[in-house]
């Protein structure tokens, strides 16, 4: 059975492969992450751990901040007890509960460089631990700086996508639509995308995954200040004309989104990923307008409403 | 009504869609930021957080700053004195309002690490509360160096533009010409600009917004260490030709200025835009000089003289 | 003798010139760095330590700071010593040697700005000195802190090739491969190779060093989420087409591939490089797969079986 | 006089318009530096201090931090004597100078945070003081962290190009050369360059300046690792073709060199600009060699030889 009349060129794959899907999978998660397991990597890769410490929640970050605070000072807590506390002058715990807390604090005053002295080092050792132990935590606070700032200043684009694609009815024809819009307040220049087709064929009894681009009727716009609706036209030359919802669902049809553009705010080129299952289709259907004039005539959009779509009778086609 | 002959290419929309524009709108503020009011998202975006720091101005900025660490040095006074006042050691206030007040300082103290000591904190409790905020200082600090950078090396470009734009005699023809200079002292390198005239349009009964580039006779040079005058020729091509100031006002013209440079100081690539409404296009004028050889043979620019206009007759046109 | 009939583009050229190559040379390092020495340069260049402070390993750079770090201590000591250690209030030493470290130590603590205060500066000059001091201290930790964060957040790609090129049987013909993955969990996007093929050729009687480009059945994919295995067609216009490996020893040859990709974390282009010379292309072999699906249906790519190849017989060609 | 016979594109011009130059000006200075003057802006434009604070010298940078801090603690000082010193617990001095350096160094140890505690306020208004100072100390040495990671780690291309060009025979005629190579040690990749030939010609009694591109021999090479001589072919299509030095120097010659590169330590795109003027052109020279294989087999390169030269005798042209 081949889907599609029309050669495929090489340069259409992806990079994925020619793996069939199955029923339950994608390619890609619909947010545009990888949903590729990787193994056979050494366990820790220094060269990994930056993207790793940048790219997750806010929330697990500080997490790991606190947690690596807390066992540093709990193992120099150890050191200056087990070194001997009468070396901390202005200590005056008497139970091995309160020396551990007084070298702790010690501990957490002089990684932090606050030293406010009530507690000071004495002796050769004890000195030099301490000593040592500052430095160390201007160092680590300076990565947890660079840290908190790349976080905090990554370029990326956020793009909000349409929940779903609609086939409407368009000039003579229908067309494949979905909408975005920039989550952010920035200003996104020269935003350019590609819409990929991917589906199951069956080659000499066995089935490969095949993709396609899909034609846009527009595929570059220069500034993003309102939604965007990217629309693919389904004329004789796309491979959804005349296919029904459940031909693309045979097919496990799956439709990759790529997104370029250039964000002013930080100077860089961002990119962005998201993919549409065949389920998420919705024939007949057009978007609801999401902008609008407000009373000063100012154009306000809103967008709470970009997934928002109207159903229409499809009888004028 | 069909203001212009020539064939519109849908890629010649900026992105803006097709609504008209009124008497009072523009589509985009002069300084070229946008003039949409997007509504819809939620309140708090850590996203957009970082653009709201690095774009509002200075003054504004470091308020931020001040309150935002006036803010947490008297919660932590709360707490301390909440905790119990007796465990700063060192504090010899009488009042609440006494208590407080030490409470403060030792916050303020602890906060920024500068920990003089004479007040220390005792007990297990304050003990703690003393050192999670020290580490919290530092991190909070860590982001303030980070925005602070961020703030100070942000790669934009600073493209003065002249007030306005002028239609003077130009080869056999007339031409219609802004001018602009390099605020900084930076080097731009590879100077691209684009010139988009907007206007309303009657299709069918309704008016439409259109989008069309105008030729320019360069629209590109090497460096950008002069001034720079961006000539577009009224020629037979143009949608200006034999236009009156009139036509455009009543088209509700708009000219939007998009231009593209790679600074040499970030060696990154910069862009800025400009608009222009019809109504701040003169007719007869031309631009004064604007730089000239000093005593020295030095070759000189007058960056203050950049919008400045001479008018002149139209007659030999 | 002539290796390639093909007329060769100066372009081709990778810019090593054409001194040709021994027996026991290389062009380049198997890791993609350069194996060619360089003097005449002034010992010291500001430009380059930050290119050698980045580019050392991780536990070169932590001793480079710890040696510094201690080496100035050890010189404000002295200082502190000669300036006369009675000024440095709360020291209680009695020996030289005792002095010393009282005032190592107060320098450990006034550098890292911990400045507990049990020892503390008095006289004009000392505490002129400590002045300076905490103030180079905090500007040497801010320069720390960047490098850190500037070696963490490096921009770089690390692409793990396979060991060894084959020839394997492919359409009706061979093909020279290779095979590739991004070692990294960060998305590479639209990777781009190129393979050069370089050799040594008689011209009038001396040997001169060649360039030429190989063609690639595919030299760009969107997505770098599996491995990619990079194909060069031997066929008639391929210099390879009917040479043994014998020749291709004869003629030194070396295989550089050069790699461009767009890391979606830093939002910036990134390069690669590896070399492989003749001795590593292993003939009648094809790579092993190296992912599969697992148990729950998800892909699963195993880095560690990259350069795992099988042989084949190449009797059906 | 029409010193070139060839139409001139527009897009030959460089953006310094066309003024022409006389017998002691040269367009750009001979390290590509912009040798015009600008006046008419506002003495400080804070986008602009970014550009100066990473643009000056070391020595110079140092300094101005240094005399930022004692400025600051100067003033600072005077505000504490003025509050009153018998609020700066733990001071003893008795004359008024001895109170403004009591004042002084506490200042210096607030600023920097290192806060010994020998010296620590009392009363409201010394300790607000004195918090504010704390974190005015912080944000400022913040911002200096970033000028001198941003100063370290800019990203900039360091090209050293040979001091003269030479005309020496090339195939069957004459060409124009001059070398260059990285002054670091970071690989350079896909570097890009640009001849652009500038001269005065009288245009209807009127000198003006113009621009040519001159054709190159190539113009892109890969890598970088040696030196690269670039090369423009003297043949008939050549602007100096049969042209003696003297008539060069009658136009006011002047060469311009543009380069672009991608740097692979910063990932990012550097340029470069050089100037040469017609008396710096050497004829019947041409470059001595400047690597050799050493006694290990090891390419040399030898920078410090990078603009020596033979002379050789043209007879054979």
């Amino acid at each position: 059975m081949s889907f599609i009349k029309r050669k495929l060129h090489q340069e259409d794959d992806l990079g994925f492969g020619n793996r069939p899907m199955g029923k339950d999978q994608r390619m890609m998660n619909a947010n545009g992450s990888s949903n590729i397991k990787r193994i056979g990597l050494p366990f820790f890769r220094s060269s990994d751990t930056y993207n790793w410490l940048i790219s997750m929640s806010w929330g697990k970050f500080l997490t790991v901040i606190v947690i690596a605070w807390l066992i540093v000072n709990i193992l120099f807590a150890f050191v200056y007890v087990g070194v001997g506390i009468e070396n901390l002058k202005g200590t005056d715990g008497v139970t091995p509960r309160d020396h551990f807390f007084d070298a702790f604090f010690f501990s957490a005053q002089t990684i932090s460089t606050v030293g406010y002295g009530h507690i000071s080092p004495s002796g050769f050792i004890t000195s030099c631990i301490a000593a040592f132990e500052s430095m160390l935590g201007l160092l680590a606070f300076a990565l947890a700086t660079g840290l908190l700032y790349g976080r905090f200043s990554r370029p990326n684009a956020k793009i909000l996508y349409s929940k779903n694609m609609v086939v409407a009815p368009y000039k003579n024809t229908t067309a494949l639509m979905f909408r975005l819009a920039n989550f952010r307040n920035s200003q996104l220049i020269e935003i350019a995308v590609q819409l990929v087709f991917t589906y199951n064929e069956m080659v000499r009894g066995q089935k490969v995954r095949r993709f396609m681009p899909l034609e846009l009727e527009r595929s570059k716009i220069g500034l993003l200040s309102l939604s965007w609706t990217v629309v693919h036209p389904i004329n004789e030359d796309s491979p959804l004309f005349g296919k029904t919802k459940e031909e693309l669902m045979d097919a496990e049809v799956e439709l990759i989104v790529l997104l370029q553009a250039f964000d002013d705010t930080f100077s860089q080129t961002v990119h962005s990923r998201a993919s549409y299952l065949d389920e998420s289709i919705i024939y007949d259907a057009k978007f609801a307008p999401v902008f609008y004039h407000d009373d000063n005539g100012l154009t306000t959009i809103d967008l709470s409403k970009l997934s928002e779509i109207e159903m229409v009778t499809s009888a004028q086609i």
